[in-house]
């Protein structure tokens, strides 16, 4: 038998999701050894493992050999000179949410080096970043997938791409975007029973650890902006920006410039009447409030905000932090391709991460 | 530039999917130069059209050519010949239900021929003949790919692979995996209101054309339990068959033996009672009775039958003919990751092999 080929792997990022990915690219590599997976580069945002003849990192010790070591970062360029120079395919598993490392994403794709990430920064910043990463990747023939940039590990980009690539027509993409939104909204306007005030679901869903350390960086809906961006433009649309079309922001304006995550918390109980009255106005009509995307392909409308469902609906019903994302499209007909599911959480983002490996690895 | 590399397809089968196929086909083969696809072999179970020096068939005038050709079909180990001695990549879209053509997989695959269909004859019959194919694609490098073999283009296959491959542990699927089924049971056990008497349930399925022309070859179950061999292979259990687990018939043993689908459906109404009280008995615990599959993996059980769910479970609430797969697994805890849509029908299940076909295009 031909000796096993080898391909170079080199991480950025070991936080929540890059501890999940690094275990399960562990268990990838003892059960298959062809093609070789070498670590041959990992990387926090202030330090780094890697020497200059590529000797492989251990997956089991990589952790623990980057705490302990000296080395800096290499800046993009020097990674990318330092991937290419090996001679062998290589691929950057980006694990961070950086928009540094996004912004060199054209420059490792043009020289060869294909890309797996969960970061949405990419995908979701300025349409030249867009044009310019699918271009570089077209021309040299290195490969760039992202499904955990929507969704986590769900399917919904590959499911999007199959759908658009085998000429079905897209007319609408609807659903709930942030598990953070979901769990707020599915306590706040529960289907059956009644839920607490506004002010106190946001309380609980950061005790729980739902939200981020300040829970305006999710009620700004700049998280959902940035995954629809990123799905219209797969459907077609030439999306600018994240911000350019409109955003419902869940902050009410007295409270954007408070000083403190802890500041804001403590505010926001003044303002609960707002969201309870959205809340009692879909109730009279027996409906219930949810924070939902939508992309419509035929009119170019892309928002995010807070529309009314009936109880039976399917994004009225979702539990827990649970996404679902919809698909109109011409072969569905009226009844959508549905998929739903936990869409966010380490475990499940990185097997997103690790999915996309495995199909770049078989192309490579 | 280079000259675009040619790949060689071949088609058995030009029914609904067959033609939704070639219509796809020709889409991609107009909008994608690289590789140039090349129609070189297409056949009904009478007729084909192919040339010995492997002239290309027009997509457009395929349907024509056949029609009117007095061509007789390759026996499998011919059309593998025909294939290999053409020096070119070539891929087989079998397009058909046919045991004949899913038994020659092994053959096509170990002649470095790779195969995409939506034909779960070949994934649900034997094991040894699942072994079998697996074991000349490994050996070969030939690729075989089956989304539609289960729920059509719904991502059901891609995702449970995607799953397992990286390393989730799966725990149980269930779902409804019939769209006659589906549709038989939300009109008959509707959630709200009160469906018609079961056999009136059928008529009118069968007069929409929801039923196969013998409706008993739906209400057998055989259907269901193929796609849950497929499944259950595909998790890890080396299944022996669609009849080596239990599964539950809806045709009255007095009426299996009846001579036509008509004479069926006269007789039916004489055992209405039956159904009614099933759902009846289930509408007394506030529940509806649906027609579903599952596999607990830890147990190793897997079977087919009717089953009673809470009228807001995902699986009550379906709508139409619509399927709905549940994965419960490690990762994704008590929530499981959900996939629902059209799980038949020309146009989606065609999407899936046109699907497949990409994927092998990639990697060929």
């Amino acid at each position: 038998m031909a000796a096993a080929r080898q391909v170079y792997i080199a991480i950025i990022g070991a936080g929540g999701v890059g501890k999940c990915f690094l275990s399960q690219l562990e268990q990838l590599a003892r059960h298959r050894p062809n093609p070789e997976l070498v670590l041959s580069y990992i990387t926090t945002s202030k330090k780094a493992v890697y020497s200059s003849d590529y000797s492989p990192i251990s997956f089991d010790s990589a952790l623990s050999t980057l705490a302990s070591s000296s080395q800096a970062p290499l800046e993009p360029l020097k990674l990318a000179e330092f991937l290419s120079a090996s001679g062998s395919k290589a691929i950057l598993v980006d694990n961070t949410s950086s928009q540094h490392v996004a912004e060199a994403y054209p420059l490792f794709l043009s020289r060869g080096i294909s890309i797996v990430t969960p970061n949405k920064k990419a995908f979701s910043g300025s349409y030249k970043l867009w044009q310019d990463i699918f271009s570089a990747s077209e021309q040299s023939g290195a490969l760039v997938y992202h499904e955990s940039s929507v969704g986590a590990g769900l399917p919904v980009i590959s499911t999007l791409k199959d759908l658009v690539d085998t000429g079905d027509e897209v007319i609408k993409i609807e659903g709930v975007f942030s598990g953070t939104m979901s769990f707020l909204f599915n306590s706040f306007a529960p289907t059956s029973g009644s839920g607490s005030k506004w002010s106190a679901e946001v309380k609980k869903a950061k005790e729980l650890g739902y939200t981020e350390p300040d829970p305006r960086d999710d009620l700004n809906g700049l998280d959902v902006a940035r995954k629809l961006t990123i799905l219209a433009r797969l459907a077609g649309l030439p999306v600018e920006s994240p911000t350019s079309f409109p955003v419902k922001s869940l902050i009410p304006k007295e409270l954007e410039s408070v000083a403190s995550g802890d500041e804001f918390l403590e505010k926001l109980p003044e303002f609960d009447d707002q969201m309870e009255e959205t809340k009692v106005a879909a109730e009279r009509e027996g409906k219930v409030v949810r924070f939902v995307g939508s992309i419509d392909v035929a009119t170019k409308q892309v928002k995010v905000g807070i529309e009314w469902f009936d109880r039976s609906h399917p994004i009225a019903s979702l539990k827990g932090s649970d996404n679902i994302i919809s698909f109109y499209t011409k072969r569905y007909g009226s009844n959508p391709l549905i998929i739903q599911g936990a869409g966010a959480g380490g475990e499940v983002t990185a097997m997103g991460v690790t999915s996309d490996l495995l199909k770049v690895l078989a192309q490579l």
